[in-house]
C-alpha cells in the first residue's frame, strides 16, 4: 500500500493527494465543482498512477545490516517524493513529482535513527526526515544534486506513548506518533493534547514540532512549543536530551532551538509535552457583522481581553460564505470556550457582548449565524465551518483535477499592519491572477489565531489555471503575496513553516546575524551536510 | 557619585552592597540582627570603602573618538567591578572585590555599542555587558586573564522609551531602561509592563531579557521572554534586528537564541515588548496549612486549575516566620488575582475554596494570615510577606557585615521531584552548614512561580559563617545544593542566570549538542571571543 505507514488502519493514504483514497471527490464532483470556477478543464484530470512514472532503482544499497529498516519499493518510494501542498498535487497531476527517493528507512528507535545517520554520512546520502508527510511547504522534498542519494526517514514506526505523568499531566511521547493514535493512547488516563491541526489525521508528533505548527488554541497557546517540556533529538554529533522541566532561566532555551529546526539540526524522536484534562464544559457561538473592519476591532478587544477564547475565529465574507457559514455578505466570528473545571457559559456571554458593542449580530436569521452549541464533545461553533474545514483539503485536490489553482497561505501581523496587509493582499493577488489566468480569482481571509499584538490572517486563492502550466501561476500568485508580506514585515509564515518553498521570504525575514549563528549550529550538529539539506539554510 | 547611572536620582548607589546606601540598615541593627544569629561576629564589619582598595590606572586608553564615552574614575570602576551576589559583598566586605575593569563604557546608542565593541575586538579587550548589575550569579564580572584590559559596557545611558503603540499595546524600549523609569514612562499611556523582579528598581530590561528574568506573574507568563516582541542585538559580526511579530513560525525563533545569551552573542540594545493596562480589579487573600504537603497539593491544583493567579506564592512554616505572615508554623499560601477589565473576587473566591479542600485555613486567628488587599494599588497579598521581600536584600548585606552567610538560590522541577528536593535541600544544605561552620542554619524555602507541570522553589540559607572565610563557606554550600538539584534533575537557575557562578551546573545540565551549537553561534557571532568570556560557554 502506498504511503501507509505502521500505526494500523484498513484505509489506503493517496500517494500523490490529501489523505484517504476513499475520502477524494469522485470524477463527478470534481466536474461539478470545476464548473463553478471559470477557466478550468472540462473533466478532470486523472488520478496519476505510480505505474506511469519513470522511476529509476535506487542508487545505493542500505548496508545488510540496516536493511531490514529500509524499503525500495517503487510505491513507498514515490509517496515519500513530496509534501501535500497545492505544487506537489499539481505536479503529481502532470507526471512530474519532486525528485523520488532512493530510499524509505523506517527505524524504530534511537539507535536506528543514529546507526541510519551515520551510514547516509559515510555515503553522503541525503536524509530527509518525514512524519506524516503533510508538509505544504516543500519541507520533505528533496531539491538539489548535491548528495549521492535521498533516503527519506520515516518516523512512523515510532508511534507509542512510552510514559505517562498523570500527576503532572505530562507524556513521554514518540515522534512518529500521528495524531489521532497519540490522542487515543492518552485517552484511557484521562488527558488530551489537544493540538488539532488542519492536519492532525497525516501529520505527527515530530513533525508539529520540528515545524512550529498551530493548534486548536485560537488564543494564548497557539503553537506546540509551548507545550513542550523536554525534546529527545538525535544529531549526527551525537543525541540532544534535554531535561524534563516546568520552566528554566539557564542559558538559551536548548529546547527553541530545536523547535522548527525542520530537520535541519536533528531528527526529533520523542518528546515529554504538557497534556491537559480533556474539558467537560463547552460553549460556542457565531456572531455576524456586516463590517469586516468592526470585526477585527471587536477580535482584537477579545484578544486583550481575559476571557482566553480557545476558538476566536474570524472569517470574512468570502470565506463565510465558502464554508456556509453566512451567505448574505457577512463576515463571521466564531468563538468557543472551554474548560475541563467550571462552566464557561458566562465567559462566552461577555465574549458575544463585547462582539456586539463593536457592531456583532447574534443570532441572525440564516440558521448559520448564532448556531450555538453544547455537546460535550463538539470541537468547533459553527458546524458548517468545521465540516468544510476538514474536507477543504480533499476538495483542493478535486478542483487541483480541474486545471484550478487552490492553495492557501498564512502569516502574522502585529494589528496596525493587519487591516492594511488584508487589504493588499486581497487586491494584489487577485489582480496578479487575473494577469496570470485571464479570469478572476477568490481569495478569501480568516483569522485563525489571534493575540493581544496582532493576529495570523490564512488566505485561500481559488483560480483557473494554465493547462499544464498550473505549478508556475501558483508560483506567479505565491511570489506576489511574498512580496506584500515582506512590505508589511509580516511573517513568512504563522505556523506552515518554512520548508523549501517559503526559503526566499525567510531569507530576506530573519536578521542576518541570526543566520550566521543558525549556519555555525548546523556546521556543529551534521557537519557532513546530510539533514534536510536546502531546508533553514545552505 | 559611585554607581550611579544617567536615570536621575537624587540617592546614591552602594558600590558594594545592594541598592541606595540611604537604606542600608545601620551598624545598631547590624549587631541586633547579629544577635539573633549564633557564631556571628559580635559587630560588624566596616563598610567598605573604594579608597581602601588597590586599584591600579588603566592598560588600556579609549582611542579619542570614544573618549567621550569612557569613565575611568576609581569609584565607577569599582561599582562596575561585581554584581549584588552575597559572594559580591561578602568579597567587598573582605577587601577583595572582583577585577575592577579598566573602564567603564556608556554609549547613547547602537553606534556607539558597535564602534566599542570594533575597538574591543582590535586590541583584545574583553566587553561585559551591565544593566542595573544586579547579577547574582558572577554574570557582569570578568574572571580569567586572556585579554589585555576589561571594559564594562554599562548600558544605562540608553534609558528610554522610543515608541508606544497602544493599540497593539507594545513599546520600543531601550535595553538600558531602569525598572521604575521603564514604568514612569509607559504610565502616560495608561500601560504598564508588570515586570517586577526583586531587583526591579536596580536592573534594566535589557538585563532582564539577556537572563530571562522571572517577573510579576507567578503563573503564566513567568518570564519576560514571553513579552518579546522582537529583539535588537548589536554583535561583533553585525546588528540583528527582528521583525516585530505577535507570533511566527519561521524557522527556530530568532529571539529565543538571544533571550539568557547572557551579553556572551551579542548586546541587546533594545526591544518591542508587549504591554497591559493597568490592572483596574485586584484582590489577594492568604491562606495558611498545618501541612506543608498539603499546600502543595493545594498549589498543584491551583496551576491546574483555569483560574491564573497573578500571585501563588506558597511559603513554607520558616519563610512564612521570617517574613511575619505567620508565627504559628504554618505554611502560607499568598494568592493574589488582578485585571483591566474584570472584577476578580469571585475567581479569588474559588481559588481559597480550592485551597481550604486541601487543607487550607483562610481567616486565621494571628491577624497576618487571612489578611486582604483590595486596595487598586497594592502589588501583593500580606503585606507583611511584601516588606520583608523588597527589604531582604539590604538586611542580607546587613547579616553579611556580621560575618553570616546569607543567601538564596532558586531552580524549577516537575511535580513529581518537588517534595523530594525541597526536603533534601533543606537537609543537605541544612547538614553542611553545620559541619562548615559549626553551627545550625536555617533553609526555608518558597514557591515563587507555579506550572501545571511543576514548580519553582526558592530557598534562603541564614549560618553563621568562618571569620574571614565567608565566601569559602558559601561555596561548600552551594556545591552541595547544586549536587541536589543535579541528582532530581532540577534546573540550575529558574530565572537568576547562570553567569559564572552556575556554570558547572550549567555544563551538566545543557545537552551536548546544544553546547555544540552554542558554541558554534558564539564562534560565528563573537570570533575574536570579546563578550562576557567565561559565560555560558568558553
Amino acid at each position: 500500500m502506498a504511503g501507509t505507514t505502521s500505526q494500523p488502519t484498513s484505509r489506503t493514504r493517496s500517494w500523490w493527494g490529501w489523505g484517504w483514497t476513499d475520502a477524494h471527490p469522485d470524477d463527478a464532483e470534481c466536474t461539478a465543482m470545476g464548473a463553478l470556477l471559470p477557466g478550468t478543464l472540462g473533466r478532470p484530470l486523472p488520478v496519476p498512477r505510480v505505474s506511469d512514472l519513470e522511476i529509476a532503482g535506487p542508487a545505493v544499497e542500505p548496508p545488510p545490516s540496516l536493511a531490514h529498516l529500509v524499503s525500495t519499493d517503487r510505491e513507498d518510494r514515490a509517496a515519500h517524493s513530496m509534501g501535500k501542498a497545492y505544487r506537489d498535487v499539481a505536479r503529481a497531476l502532470r507526471g512530474r513529482p519532486g525528485r523520488v527517493p532512493d530510499l524509505v528507512a523506517r527505524p524504530t528507535d534511537d539507535r536506528d535513527v543514529a546507526d541510519l545517520l551515520d551510514w547516509a554520512g559515510e555515503r553522503q546520502v541525503a536524509v530527509v526526515p518525514y512524519g506524516g508527510g503533510s508538509s505544504v511547504t516543500g519541507g520533505v522534498e528533496y531539491r538539489g544534486d548535491a548528495h549521492r542519494a535521498v533516503m527519506s526517514l520515516d518516523l512512523t514506526a515510532m508511534g507509542r506513548v512510552l510514559e505517562v505523568d498523570t500527576e503532572g499531566r505530562a507524556a513521554r511521547i514518540q515522534a512518529g506518533t500521528l495524531g489521532p493514535s497519540l490522542e487515543d493512547q492518552l485517552r484511557p488516563h484521562g488527558l488530551t493534547l489537544r493540538h488539532f491541526p488542519q492536519s492532525f489525521e497525516f501529520s505527527t508528533l515530530g513533525g508539529w514540532l520540528a515545524t512550529r505548527a498551530g493548534g486548536h488554541y485560537a488564543t494564548g497557546r497557539t503553537h506546540i512549543d509551548d507545550f513542550v517540556q523536554s525534546l529527545r533529538v538525535v544529531t549526527p554529533a551525537g543525541t540532544s536530551s534535554s531535561w524534563r522541566l516546568p520552566a528554566s532561566g539557564a542559558g538559551p532555551s536548548p529546547d527553541r532551538l530545536f523547535l522548527g529546526s525542520e530537520g535541519a539540526l536533528g531528527v526529533i524522536t520523542e518528546a515529554w509535552v504538557r497534556l491537559q484534562e480533556r474539558p467537560r464544559h463547552k460553549a460556542s457561538a457565531a456572531v455576524a457583522f456586516a463590517d469586516f473592519q468592526g470585526a477585527l476591532r471587536a477580535v482584537r478587544a477579545l484578544a486583550q481581553s481575559d476571557l482566553s477564547p480557545a476558538n476566536c475565529r474570524l472569517l470574512d465574507s468570502g470565506e463565510a460564505a465558502l464554508s456556509g457559514a453566512a451567505h448574505d455578505g457577512s463576515s463571521v466570528l466564531v468563538l468557543g470556550f472551554e474548560s475541563a473545571d467550571e462552566p464557561v457559559a458566562a465567559r462566552l456571554e461577555r465574549a458575544v457582548a463585547l462582539a456586539r458593542s463593536h457592531g456583532g449580530r447574534y443570532g441572525g436569521a440564516d440558521g448559520a449565524v448564532g448556531d450555538r452549541d453544547g455537546a460535550p464533545d463538539g470541537e468547533g461553533a459553527v458546524s458548517a465551518w468545521r465540516s468544510a474545514f476538514l474536507r477543504m483539503p480533499y476538495l483542493r485536490d478535486g478542483l487541483a483535477r480541474m486545471g484550478a489553482v487552490v492553495e492557501t497561505f498564512e502569516t502574522a501581523a502585529t494589528w496596525d499592519r493587519i487591516p492594511g496587509l488584508i487589504d493588499e493582499v486581497r487586491r494584489e493577488v487577485g489582480a496578479a491572477a487575473v494577469k496570470a489566468t485571464g479570469h478572476p480569482a477568490t481569495v478569501n481571509c480568516r483569522l485563525t489565531h489571534v493575540y493581544p499584538d496582532g493576529a495570523a490572517p490564512y488566505f485561500t486563492v481559488l483560480a483557473a489555471g494554465r493547462a499544464g502550466d498550473e505549478v508556475a501561476v501558483w508560483d506567479e500568485l505565491k511570489a506576489v503575496a511574498s512580496e506584500v508580506l515582506h512590505r508589511h514585515r509580516a511573517t513568512i509564515t504563522h505556523h506552515h513553516a518554512v520548508g523549501r518553498d517559503h526559503r526566499p521570504g525567510y531569507d530576506r525575514q530573519r536578521p542576518e546575524p541570526f543566520a550566521l549563528a543558525l549556519r555555525a549550529a548546523k556546521g556543529a550538529l551534521d557537519p557532513r551536510g546530510i539533514l534536510n539539506p536546502g531546508v533553514l539554510v545552505d
